[in-house]
Parts: C-alpha cells; sequence; structure tokens
C-alpha cells in the first residue's frame, strides 16, 4: 500500500491541459475527439480554467441568459469570459448531466483582472507589489504579452472573483425561475447557488503540474521539508499556510520528542519528576506561538499577501433577509437586524453550547463509573483478560468522544447557519468558537478531572495515552483511508465506462471524461478541521504532556504520516480547491494562543501538586499554593510582555514594507507637485 | 484670588492679530507703531503665526541663509513661506534678542499645506475627509477662496510642518557654523535646534480667541461639560483628548464616590464590609476603560484623527550616528546600530531602574521602622502630640516619594535620551515604561505591603489617606500655584518695562511685546506629566478604595480642581502649544488597562482576606485560597474576553468609516475602467 501504487488508478492520468500556466492566445490545445465544439463567439480557443456546474433539468431559458451574461462586455456589466458546454452536441449518456460548462479568457483579461483583484506579484526589484497593467514591465518574470505570468491557481482565483462579482442589473429574477429574486447589484453566481440551480463551481487540475508536485511533496520519501513554493503555486496561500504550520509544529515538537524518549525510558515508573519537563512545556508553548508569527509574516510576505488590502466583503450566498440600502454601500441589498441575530446567538446557541457541555459532563461520569468497574473488577481477580479490560473503558470513552465532536459540529453548523451572518468571517469566527469549545471541553475536561479533582498521575497517563492513541488512529482512518476507498472506487467505475466506450490510448482520459471525474470528485472544505486537530493535538501535548513524555513522540509520529496523508487527500482526493489569498492562519493562531495560556496555568498547577515542590514547604500547604500563585502570575505578566516585545514581522520585512508605503507615499507628493506646477 | 482677578496681569491685552482664522491676503492688519519693517519680498502683508527665536548672537550669514531658505520656492526644495524680523531697525534694548522672526504665508499656500499633510476636514455630508484642493469646494465652511477655513491651530501646524521639513540641499554646514554639518535631505530646523543655534519656535496665541475660550472653560463657575471642540479647535486634538479623559475618569468616578459617603459615615470603624465595594471596583475599572475606548474613538471621529494615516516619521532632533543610506528612504541620514542601543537599555537602563527600585524600597523600609518609633511612643504615653505624631512619618514618606519621583524623572529622561532611539515615538515609550514602573513602585509598594505581607488593613487605610492627600496637594502647588506665580512676577516686569516707554493705552500690549512677553513663557512640555498624575489616581483608586471609600470622593474633588488648574495653566501660564493630531491617548491606554488587570488581582486577594469571606471556610484556609485563585482566574479570563467582544469603535463610525474606504475603492476601481476606456 504505498503511496505510489494507490494513485495508479485516478492520478496516472495525462495531461491533457499542457499549459504550464495559462495563457490566452498561445496555449491552442488539440482537444481529442472534437469534445470542445460549442458555439464560439471569439476565434480564439482557449484554455478551461474553471468548471460551471448547473442542475441536469436548468430550464434553457436561464442558461442562455446567464452564458450571455458571462459573456457580454464587461461596460455592459458582463464578465467578459469565454465559456463553453462540455460535450455538447455529443451523443451524451442518459444519465450524465448535460449542464457543464467550462469557462476561460483572454490574457488581457486575466492582467486587468489581477489588477482590479490588487494581486501582489513579485517586482524586478525583488520586492513584491500590487500588479498595474501601467507599469506591468517592470514585474519580475513578465515577458513579452505576459504568458506564464499569472500562475493557473490566479487565474482560477481572477476568474471566480469575476463570476461572483457579476451582478444582476434590472432583473427581477432568474428567467424561468420565479422565485429565484434578483435586484440590482445582487451577484447572480451566489442566488444560483442558494437557490440550487447551480451545483458547483470549481477550477480544473493541471495533469502534468499535479504529478510534478505530488513527486515532489509525497511520493518519494524524504527528510527535506515539503515544497511550500509550490504548494502555494498549485493550491494557494491558504493551503500552503496550513502545509507550512504542520510542519513548523512538527519541527517545534522534536525537542520535546528527544527530551521525551529517555525520560519515558528510564523513569517509567517516577511520577515525580515531571517537574523539570513542565517547566520545559511552559517555555516551549510560548515561544514556539510567537516565532511562528515571525514565520508566517515571512511567508506571507513572500508570497505578496501580507501587505495585500482586503477587498470589500460581499454577504454570504446563505444570508437572507428584508431589501433595504445597505449603509456602506449604498446598495439595496437583504438587511437583517443585528438585535435579531444577538437574539438567536445568546438565547438559543448559548444555552445549546451549555447544554451540550453539560451533556459531555455526564458522559465523562459515566466513563468514570465504567472505569472504577473495570478496576474493581481488575482487583478482585487480576488475570491477563480483566487488565486488557482496564484500558476498554478509554477507548471506549476515546470513540464516543469522537462521535460527540462529529455530531455537535453538524449541530453547530446548522446553528451558525441560521444566525443568519452576513459576512463568511462572522460566520466563520461564530463557529470556530463554537466547535473549539465543545472540542476542548470534550477532549480535556476528562483530564482535567483526573489531574487537579483525583489528583491521580497514574491514572491520568493511562486516560492520555489512550486517548492520544485512539483519536489519532480514528482521525487517521476517517480522514485519508474512508475518502481514499470511496474515491477508488468510483474511479474504477468511471475508468471501466470510459473503456468500454473507447480503447485507451496510453491510459489518457480525454478532456470531458476528466472533467466528470473532477466534478465526482469529493470537495474540500477548507482547512477547518486540518486545524481543529492539531489545535487538539497541541493540547494534549501542551497540558500534559509533562506526565506522559511520549505524547510529543506519538504526536510527531502522527504529523509525520498526516502531512503525506493530507497531501494525497489535497492532490488525489479532493477536487481543486480555489486558491485562498490568506496572510496568516487567522483566528487559529488566537486559539492557539489561548491555549498555551491554559498550559501555562496547567503547568504551573502540576508543578505546585508534584511531590519535591511539595517536599520545600513540608508544614504550610497554604504557602506552597501562594508561592505557586504568585510564580504562576508573573510567568502570565511575562508571557504578555514577551508578546508585546517580540515584534510580529522580523525587522528585514518591516524595513521592505516601510520601504514600500514610503515610496507611496512620495510617489503621491510628486504627482500632486506636478499637478500644481 | 478669583481667577479673574488672577489673570489680568497678562491675560488682559488685547488682539493685535484680529485674524480669528489666519487668511492670507485678507485680514490686512495695522501693527502700530511700524514694529514689522522687515524687507518684505512679497506685496502682501501678513497674519504672524509662528514665532522662530535664534540665539542673540546667530551670526549674520547663518539667518540670511536661513531666511532665503525659508522664503525660497518649494521647486527650489524652500519653504515658501514669509518671514519678517521682529522689530528690526528700531532702537531695541540692549539686553533684548533681536532674532525674532515672525512667520506667516499665504492661503493658497496653506491649503496645499493642509493637503499635503492629509488634514482631515469635514465633508458636505457631514463624513470626514482629507482635505485636498481639487474638490475644495465640497468642504463644509469652504467659502470663496476659503477664507477662515482652516483654524490657526491648523495654519500653525501646517508651516510648524513646512519647517520641519525644510531639508539642506548641497550645504555641508550652516553658513558661519562648520561644526553643524547639513547633508542632503537633513531637516534644517531640527539642525538648528540641536545645535542649540535655534532657541524655539512656538505658535502665537490669539488673545482674542483665548479670552472667549478661558471664558467658556474655566472663568465661569458650572456644571456643564467642558468646551472639547472649542479646545480641540484652539490647542489640538492631543490636548482636547487629554481634557476629554479627565473628564471621562471624573464623571466614572462619581458613582463610586457616591457609594462612598455613606459607606464611610455609618461604618467608620467596619473594616469587615469592604467586600461589596471591592466588587464594585473590580466591574467598574474593567467597564470604564472600554468605554473609554469608545468615547476616544467618537472623539477622534468627528475631530477627523482617527482614519487619518501617520506621516512617516523623522528621526528625533537629538538622534545621532554615523552617516549612511536609511534602508526604508534610501536618504543619506545617521545610523545608529540597534544592538548597541539593545546592550544600552539592557546594560544600563534596565540595572539603573532595578538599583532605583531598590532604594525605593529601602526607603521603604526605613518609613515603617520610623512609623513604628512614632506608635511605640504614642502607646508609650498617648497624648494629643503624640497623635499628631503618628501622622509624621506618613507624611515625610509621602513628600520623599514626590521627591524622588522628581529626581527619578529627569534621570529617566537622562538615560532613555542617552539610548540613542531614532524616533520620538521610540523615545517616549522607552521613557513612559521607565517612570511608569518606578512611579507604581514608589507610590504603591507601601500600600501592598500594608495590605499583604502585615495584613493591617487600619494602617492601610492611614496610609492610603495620607498618601493621597499629601500628593494631592503638592502637586497643585507644584502645578499651578508655582508657575502662576513665577509667570506672575516676570509678566509684571514686562509690562513695568513697556510703560516706562510708552503710555499704553486702554491696556493692550503691542505686538512687539506680545511676542517678547510669550516668548518668556514657560513651555508646555506636553501631556506626559497630567496623565502620570491621573494615573496614579486612578491606581489609589481601583487598588484600594475598598478599604477607604472616601479615596473616590478626594480625587474628584482633585479633578475637578484639576480641570481648572490646567486650563488655567493651559490659557495664561504656558507657551501656546502647537497642536498635535492624536487619534487616541496612545501608550496611556495600555498603562490604565494593566493597572485594570492589577485591580482585578489585588481586589481578588483583598476579598479572599476579608473576614466575611473567610467566615465561609471555616476549617481549610486552602479550600478557600484556591477558590479565590479559581475566581480570580475566571475573573481575568472574562475580562480579556469582554476585551475582545467590545468593539473599540462605535457601530454608527464603523459604518461611516466603511463608507469611506468603500467609496475609495470604487473611486479607484471607476478610474481605472476610464483609463481602459
Amino acid at each position: 500500500m504505498s503511496p505510489k501504487v494507490r494513485r495508479q488508478g485516478f492520478c496516472g492520468v495525462n495531461p491533457l491541459r499542457p499549459s504550464k500556466h495559462c495563457s490566452g492566445e498561445r496555449a491552442l490545445v488539440e482537444y481529442p475527439g472534437g469534445l470542445v465544439k460549442a458555439a464560439m463567439q471569439s476565434s480564439e480557443r482557449f484554455t478551461p480554467l474553471v468548471v460551471l456546474e448547473l442542475v441536469s433539468d436548468t430550464k434553457e431559458e436561464a442558461i442562455s441568459w446567464l452564458l450571455h451574461r458571462i459573456r457580454d462586455k464587461q461596460h455592459n456589466g458582463g464578465a467578459e469570459l469565454m465559456v463553453e458546454q462540455l460535450g455538447h452536441g455529443e451523443a451524451a449518456e442518459e444519465k450524465q448531466n448535460p449542464n457543464l460548462f467550462l469557462i476561460g479568457t483572454s490574457l488581457q483579461r486575466l492582467l486587468s483582472g489581477a489588477e482590479d483583484l490588487g494581486l501582489f506579484k513579485e517586482f524586478n526589484d525583488g520586492s513584491m507589489r500590487g500588479f498595474t497593467n501601467a507599469n506591468k514591465q517592470n514585474f519580475k518574470n513578465f515577458h513579452g504579452d505576459g504568458d506564464g505570468f499569472l500562475s493557473m491557481a490566479e487565474c482560477q482565483y481572477i476568474i471566480k472573483h469575476e463570476l461572483e462579482t457579476l451582478r444582476a442589473k434590472d432583473e427581477t429574477h432568474i428567467p424561468g425561475y420565479t422565485q429565484a429574486k434578483l435586484y440590482p447589484g445582487k451577484s447572480i453566481i451566489r442566488r444560483l447557488l442558494s437557490k440550487g440551480i447551480m451545483v458547483q463551481m470549481f477550477p480544473l487540475h493541471e495533469t502534468e503540474e499535479l504529478k510534478r508536485l505530488s513527486f515532489s511533496w509525497f511520493k518519494k520519501i524524504k527528510l527535506s521539508v515539503q515544497p511550500l513554493d509550490e504548494i502555494r503555486h498549485y493550491f494557494g496561500e491558504g493551503q500552503a499556510l496550513y502545509f507550512g504550520f504542520l510542519e513548523y509544529f512538527t519541527f517545534a515538537l522534536i525537542p520535546m520528542a528527544l527530551i521525551g524518549v529517555p525520560y519515558y525510558l528510564f523513569d517509567w515508573e517516577n511520577y515525580d519528576k515531571y517537574v523539570i519537563f513542565a517547566v520545559f512545556n511552559l517555555i516551549w508553548c510560548t515561544i514556539i506561538l510567537e516565532l511562528w508569527k515571525r514565520f508566517s509574516a515571512t511567508l506571507a510576505y513572500r508570497w505578496g499577501t501580507l501587505s495585500r488590502k482586503k477587498a470589500f466583503e460581499e454577504p454570504r450566498p446563505g444570508f437572507h433577509g428584508v431589501l433595504g440600502f445597505n449603509p456602506v454601500t449604498g446598495r439595496e441589498e437583504p438587511l437583517y437586524p443585528n438585535v435579531k441575530r444577538q437574539l438567536r446567538v445568546f438565547c438559543v446557541s448559548v444555552p445549546f453550547v451549555l447544554l451540550c457541555l453539560y451533556l459531555s459532563l455526564y458522559v465523562m461520569m459515566i466513563y468514570f463509573q465504567m472505569e472504577g468497574w473495570a478496576l474493581s473488577f481488575h482487583d478482585e481477580e487480576p488475570t491477563f483478560w480483566t487488565g486488557i479490560l482496564v484500558f476498554i473503558p478509554s477507548i471506549i470513552y476515546a470513540v464516543v468522544i469522537e462521535i460527540l465532536n462529529l455530531i455537535y459540529r453538524y449541530a453547530a453548523e446548522f446553528l451558525t447557519e441560521w444566525e443568519n451572518h452576513r459576512l463568511e468571517s462572522s460566520y466563520q469566527n461564530h463557529l470556530v468558537l463554537k466547535v473549539l469549545v465543545f472540542n476542548f471541553f470534550n477532549c480535556f475536561a476528562s483530564l482535567f478531572y483526573i489531574a487537579f479533582v483525583m489528583q491521580d498521575m497514574v491514572l491520568l497517563r493511562q486516560s492520555l495515552a489512550t486517548l492520544l492513541i485512539t483519536s489519532q488512529i480514528l482521525n487517521q482512518f476517517m480522514e485519508a483511508f474512508l475518502p481514499y476507498w470511496l474515491q477508488r472506487r468510483r474511479n474504477k467505475k468511471l475508468i471501466r465506462k470510459v473503456k468500454r466506450q473507447q480503447t485507451l490510448t496510453d491510459k489518457e482520459l480525454p478532456l470531458e471524461q476528466q472533467v466528470r471525474l473532477e466534478a465526482d470528485m469529493s470537495t474540500y472544505l477548507g482547512t477547518f478541521d486540518d486545524y481543529l486537530e492539531l489545535f487538539l493535538l497541541y493540547g494534549y501535548v501542551s497540558l500534559f504532556s509533562c506526565v506522559y513524555p511520549l505524547a510529543a513522540v506519538l504526536v510527531v509520529l502522527n504529523n509525520f504520516t498526516e502531512v503525506y496523508s493530507d497531501a494525497f487527500k489535497m492532490c488525489c482526493v479532493f477536487k481543486r480547491p480555489f486558491s485562498d489569498p490568506a496572510a496568516n492562519i487567522g483566528v487559529w493562531q488566537l486559539a492557539f494562543e489561548a491555549m498555551s495560556v491554559i498550559a501555562v496555568v496547567t503547568n504551573c498547577s502540576l508543578i505546585g501538586m508534584s511531590p519535591q515542590v511539595k517536599a520545600y514547604f513540608p508544614e504550610s500547604e497554604m504557602q506552597l499554593i501562594l508561592w505557586t500563585v504568585a510564580i504562576e502570575h508573573g510567568i502570565l505578566a511575562l508571557k504578555f510582555i514577551l508578546t508585546f516585545l517580540i515584534p510580529d514581522v522580523p525587522k528585514p520585512i518591516q524595513i521592505q514594507l516601510a520601504k514600500l508605503e514610503f515610496e507611496s507615499l512620495e510617489a503621491l507628493k510628486k504627482k500632486r507637485a506636478k499637478q500644481k506646477g
């Protein structure tokens, strides 16, 4: 089951779209079998970049209207893109959806889109600057008419943006669908999505590129770091930052794992020596997050997302309300009173979360009862089987925790959707907060209970080990093996079907089949679950690893396989996601920092409870507690001061940014001086 | 000694510059006695706005060079301002400095300066926008050629900026002063200042305006709020924000004072009932700072400083180093290696501060010894005189604290200067940090010692009262009475002199005398000391007021007189300061927030130590401490969450800001579309 063998089934298809970079007029692709025959408005042939899928029974008038709007000139309010129907005119199989559309555009259109988006590209002097057509010749790698200047992921991102900002003019509804209301300025694509007329919109893979990337990323077993720049080039900054963080986190854990191994080997039964380890934890968890911020800023600067301004955020597709005027833009759009939303949040969501926490607490208590039964059973007649029985409650509990997390996740998504947030970012923040609080409580409550209420270090170690190992095994199964297996089955079916139709020359799939294959692949739902998993692992390590030094080793091992399974998943299991120009890991930075504060409190308490420290205060337990609290406050204060003192952006990059700022100020001054003169 | 009588001596002079707002050509002022006769280059007469004073023995060549550079056209690298020498040609008295120069300029020059500075003014639709000459007609209150559009404080700020950005071209040194080196791009004014050739540069008062302002501000005893908009109009945003904060703080204290009075009257000897008061303190100190942030944002938005971008910061006048190239601007300027500065900070400044803290601790110990002696003396033979003797050590200690603070302040300024910071903001931050740490320790260490080590609530109350009252009396004396008295003496001398020269008609001072009088007034050194005083008062109230409920009452009384004495000081004792376009109270917000965190810890501990709470845990002191710590952690966490949840800027202003941002984005898009079309 080496990754290489695994992938042959469907990743080995060959490049039908040979353009390494998207290019308007140059990359004339010879599509086999005349698959793309739809009415071409312009004389140019084009590289398909994005696929748009409508439901198979979409009304003809809606389709022709949509295509017209997409093709229409910009000054008429259109998107000025090229669209062609996939396999139109062919004898399409009955079960196949005929409404798949390929979207591409000319190079000039892409460059002007890049300027509108404020895309940052590398300048001749090595700095990153917002691209403008006016001085395009001064950008690095801009040769001739700019062929190969934009990566395919960037082109796809531009097309996505252009499609999403394609707005209704005076249409009151989508032709043929009177219930799909439109108003001037409403994004057409968002309405099509929210009414279920559009199934999906996704960017196409580049098979040649993907092969190269897969090879350098996970096909060869190596010790070198991941090709972050290539990942960014193919998947965009958001993905690359996730993999960068995963790798950073893994390397940051290595010293802890190295200390952990001898600790584990030589002090197996000495639960008292964890003080040094706890102190190490304290320092470690504070420093790595600060350093990550700097590293992340370096990456984001290199990729040009650090100083990019955020565009004005549109309402999310599912947002609904009474039509009114947006006080900011003055445009007509649905408005939903903030008071109502707050009521929903505080009167429904918050009580629901509290109820779930209570339920989780209840489950925890049942676990402790089972644990007690198993132990008493083992104590009465200790045999090999009862020895195993002792671990059973922990394993069951770990599985139940995963299931509860999964169920809660769906409930949280439903509730957050129902809260009707206007912006995607606000929706995400509320969802993350809900999920984090519950997952944190669900995963760590029992450990806190054992550590501080029962004060049983042996049980703590045992529970931690069982929880960690079980959840890792479950996760790897759910995350990599299951989707892979499902995908493989689906794939085989498709290839068999294709084979029936035609004899495949050198195992390549024709474009139509390739597009249909990708349309059937699962959709990657963003980095949320990946970060959440890392967050919980970070919690296990930073909170309690001092009592179970092998935790860090286990997490390192897990992360190594995680890199491979996530990379494999991205390349072969999921549809290509649209790239997302992130400048940092966003709300997760905050979540990890909150966890590190909790880690300080926990580790200080564990140190205070250790027998060695207690030995220093033989007569007065009160003195011990007061000292522990005082030192803990000191460390927390130091932590906050350090957060202030360590600049988030490394000095050289600060200088680069200041330089750009200064230059734009000077340019403005010069312009004004000219106007005066 | 009513304020009215007090001020007649020197504030009652009449308006020689009748222009309410500066105006280039219109406000033709008839200066009496032909005082301003200097060679006028242009045919316009002008309103003097700013005074520039050079040392009396400045070499002629330096003066004529400087005047030429100031008058030179902008495209030649000059400042294009008008300058006239004060009283030149008259038979100046021997002792008087002849090198006083009046600076003014044309209205057109001021408007273009306002654009360069990015000054925010009110637009026709009520929003605040950066002023541009291109659409000046759309700004509110812009009539005709713009006479009266800019306030005099704004004009003076523009002139200050133009003078400070007057740069050397190819001069290698100031003519006549070979040791005063120049290099291309060096600010001439800053070099003149750092070499001691220029004594000062200050804006002139407007006597008519000042009279009006004083009247509405502090001359009538009233209960209404301060005229913040007028203060801002005359002194600028920085000053107005300080007075706004002082007033806000006073009003925020009133509920506490109201609760304090009956507490004090009816429970004088009941030290146990402070728990409710401590809980009140906890909530109070968290909420008022959050609300202030919102109030301050409202003010800053109204005054147009909230969304104003900071200009590129120049090196401070005293900064020195080896000539090199600034990596940001590419200009030649002195560079000083950061490593050297860090060495100075960590190897000299930090040990010095620690040594001072140790010294302060030592003084505190002496105080406790004295206190002990006095008490034992009183206990042996209690008479009326020994009863008073008990208070003597506290009073001496309070005086010593003030003296130590004063000495330390000078040392801190010297050290921070020596650290050679490149930017004024960095210098200020280091100075504030040094001074804050020492003052906090010096003022509060003894109280913490009494509260938590000695656990003597009676002594705590007594010490707090003595410290608070003594330091308030000392402060009012040092801050208001002393400068007033010195100024009055100086003033009388001058008026007597003028009287000798000429018979004064209706008690007005001629321009020359008025300028010389203002040049002799003390210089206002910024809001540092004022904020520091408020910070310490806030500390007394939020940390320990639960044991001495009258503290809030005393602080409220102090603040009421503080408003009057500070206002009086600003209007009549000091030179007019240049306005400073601040958007918030800067580093002080942080300082007050840090204090409120300490207040949470302190109040929780005081509650935990109270007999009522102790009564709930009769058998186990450990339980009590653990609960106290747990609750304290909960409150701290809640505090941080609240800081996140409460938006710093009120919703309506957020919408206004987003609107401006959106409009500028749209304008950019339109411009691009035009370029394409």
